[in-house]
C-alpha cells in the first residue's frame, strides 16, 4: 500500500489548486527514495511549471534513482514548458507511478512510452478513480472543447423553486449558501438568465468562499433588456459577459462601456446552448456553474449539455401546480419520456439535502 | 455494556412481532443470571401473554435472583392478563432493566414503583431511543386515540407523481416496490383515494413482503362511485373499508354485500380527516399507510395529521407544471407559508432515493 500512500499525498497537493489552473488540469507530484520524501509540487497556474518540475527542483540531484508519484501522465510534448517525461528521464528517476492516463487521445500513452523506452519502470492506475474525478472537467474540456456544466438548483421537496407569488425568496438555509459559495470558486464562470438579474439583482460573486477567486459572470439576455443599474453591471467585482441573440439592438449593445462588461452576440435569434458552449470553450471556460431559473435550466437540459445536476432540496412543501417549477416545460408527455438521471451522491447540508446526479 | 448487550437482544425479540401486536406495543424480555440466559420472550399478539410472562415461564424457578431485561416498563394493571410487575415480584427477580417507560400518563411509573417497593433494583433508559422508535406508533396511538399516519409517495426529482397524460405509470424501480411491500406489512391499514382505484385498479395487498400479513384496505370515496369490478371489491384478499361522505346514496351503500367489504359513512358531505382518523382509532387501527394521490395527500397534509412522510424520489425529470404534482393545492402563497418538514433519514433503494421526514 506504499504506492497508495504517496499517491494520496500527491492527490491532496493537486486538489489545493482546484479552480485556478484552467484550462490546465490539476496535478500533484511527490518524489520518494528509500522511504524519504525528497520533493513535491503541484501545478498551480496555466503557463507556470508543471507539478513534476517543481518536485524535481525541490529534490535536486537526489532525484536520481527515486520513485516519482504523479497524479496525471507526464506530458510528452513541448508546450509552454518542456515535456515532463523528458525531465524525469534526464533526472535519472528509476520508477514513475501514475494515477490517471492522459485523456487526450492524441497524446495518451506517449509520455509513458517515452519513459519506458528510456528504461524507467512505469506503473499506472494507482488511485485512478480519485484522480479521474479530480480532473473530470478538464478531461471533458480537452475532448469536447466545451465547458463542463453543473446545473445547480434549490427546490422544495415537491420541486418548486418559488411559491405562487414569490420570487427571490431564499428556500434553503445558510449552510447551503456557504456550500454554494465554496462551489462557485471551483468554477471559471457562473451563468444565470436575465430573469434572475431582473428579479433578484444578484452580485453573483464569491463572498463566503475560502479563496477570494471571482468567477466570470455570464448572463443570457436574448433581447438585451439588461438595465444599467444592476450589480453585475455597476459593481466591477468580476467580469460580466452578456450573451444576446442575433436580434439584440446594436445601439444598446454599444451602450455598455464598463471595462468589466462585455456583450457577445450569437448567430441565432434565440440563444442556442450548443453555440453558447462552443463560444465559452473558445474563451477557455472549462467549468461552468449554471444557477438559472426554470427557463435556463430547461434549455440546458433539453440540449443535454449537462454534466452534473446539483440539487439542494429544502425541507419544505409548497403544493399545487401554480408555483414555479424547477424546469420549464420539457415536452415530456409520458413518464417513459422523462429525462433519466442517476443519483451519484447524497448528503445533508445543514437542514437541506444536496443531491448530485448525472444525466443517463 | 452488559446491560446494553442483553437489551439489544430483547429489542431484536420485540422487533420480530412488528405489525402483529396492534393495538398493543411490541415488547421483548430476556432473563439473565450469572452470565447465563435463562429465558426470553416477546409479546406476539394482543390478548396473548406479555413478553415477561413468556420469559418467566421459560426460566421457571431459576428466575429467582435474576436480572430481567424488558424493552417497555412492565404493566401494573389487570387487563386481559395479570400485571407483569407483580409476576416479576412473585418470581423473586432481583433486578429489572427497562428501555422505555410506559407512555400512558395514567400508568407511567406505576410498574416501576410497584417493583421498587417490593425491593427490586430497577434501572431505566437503557437503549431507550431504539425502544421508543420501535413503539413510536403505539405511543402516538395510546395518547391520541388516532392512528400513526405515514404518507408515502413516489415522485420524480421535480416533484411529479405522473406525467402530463400518464396515470398509473410506475415511476420507481423494483427495489422500491419490494421496500413498499415490506413496509405495508408493518401497518394495520393502507389508504388510497377512489381516484387511485379508478385509474390503477390496485389490489393493495402485501404480495412481496416477508410475511403474508394483509393490511386492511381503506378507500376514501366521498360520493361512493366505486365500481363493482375493482380488485379491492372482488378479490377477497383482505378487508376493504370504504369511507363515504354524508351524501352518499343509501341504495348504493346497501349494494355491496361481499363479506370483506364494509361501507362506513361519515357525518360531513366531504370526508373530514379528523373524523376519519377518530373512527379508525375506535376501530383499533394503530398504524396507517397512506398511498394516496395528490388530493388525498393534500387533505392529510392540511389536516397536519401526518406523523411521517416517506418519499421515494426516482432519478427522473418531467418538467413543466402540467404534470401531476405530489400535492394538490395547499393554499401556500409565499415561500414563508410553505409546510415545513425535517429530513430524518435518507437512503438509496436501488436507483431511487428514500427520504423519511416529519412535519415541523
Amino acid at each position: 500500500m506504499t504506492d497508495e500512500f504517496y499517491m494520496d499525498f500527491a492527490l491532496k497537493l493537486a486538489q489545493v489548486a482546484e479552480g485556478q489552473t484552467t484550462p490546465n488540469p490539476v496535478v500533484g507530484a511527490v518524489i520518494v527514495k528509500d522511504g524519504e520524501i525528497l520533493g513535491f509540487g503541484a501545478h498551480l497556474k496555466a503557463g507556470s511549471p508543471h507539478a513534476e518540475v517543481h518536485a524535481l527542483k525541490m529534490a535536486g540531484k537526489r532525484a536520481k534513482g527515486s520513485t516519482v508519484y504523479v497524479t496525471l501522465e507526464p506530458c510528452s510534448h513541448y508546450g509552454k514548458t518542456p515535456p515532463c517525461a523528458m525531465a524525469l528521464i534526464q533526472s535519472g528517476v528509476q520508477r514513475v507511478v501514475i494515477a490517471s492516463e492522459d485523456p487526450n487521445p492524441l497524446v495518451a500513452g506517449k509520455g509513458i512510452s517515452l519513459m519506458r523506452d528510456a528504461g524507467i519502470e512505469v506503473k499506472t492506475g494507482v488511485l485512478k478513480e480519485r484522480a479521474d474525478a479530480l480532473n473530470e472537467a478538464f478531461f471533458h474540456f480537452i475532448q469536447q472543447n466545451k465547458p463542463f456544466v453543473s446545473l445547480k438548483q434549490a427546490i422544495t421537496l415537491d420541486g418548486k423553486i418559488a411559491a405562487q407569488t414569490g420570487f427571490g425568496e431564499q428556500i434553503t438555509g445558510s449552510e447551503v449558501q456557504q456550500d454554494v459559495h465554496n462551489d462557485r470558486e471551483k468554477y471559471d464562470a457562473i451563468l444565470v438568465g436575465i430573469g434572475t438579474v431582473l428579479t433578484d439583482n444578484p452580485s453573483l460573486t464569491n463572498r463566503l468562499g475560502k479563496t477570494k477567486k471571482q468567477p466570470i459572470r455570464i448572463i443570457l439576455d436574448t433581447h438585451l433588456t439588461m438595465p444599467y443599474d444592476k450589480k453585475v453591471i455597476t459593481d466591477g467585482q468580476a467580469p460580466t459577459w452578456i450573451f444576446t441573440g442575433s436580434e439584440a439592438a446594436p445601439e444598446k449593445m454599444a451602450s455598455f462601456n464598463q471595462p468589466h462588461v462585455e456583450i457577445i452576440q450569437l448567430s441565432q435569434p434565440n440563444i442556442d446552448v450548443t453555440e453558447l458552449l462552443t463560444e465559452l470553450g473558445k474563451r477557455q471556460v472549462m467549468k461552468l456553474y449554471v444557477e438559472g431559473g426554470k427557463t435556463v435550466n430547461a434549455s440546458f437540459l433539453k440540449s443535454r449539455y449537462v454534466n452534473q445536476l446539483i440539487t439542494y432540496v429544502a425541507p419544505k412543501i409548497v403544493g399545487g401546480n401554480k408555483a414555479v417549477p424547477m424546469f420549464a416545460d420539457l415536452d415530456v408527455g409520458q413518464m417513459t419520456d422523462a429525462f433519466e438521471i442517476k443519483f451519484k451522491h447524497v448528503e445533508m447540508v445543514g437542514e437541506d439535502l444536496k443531491i448530485t446526479s448525472v444525466l443517463k
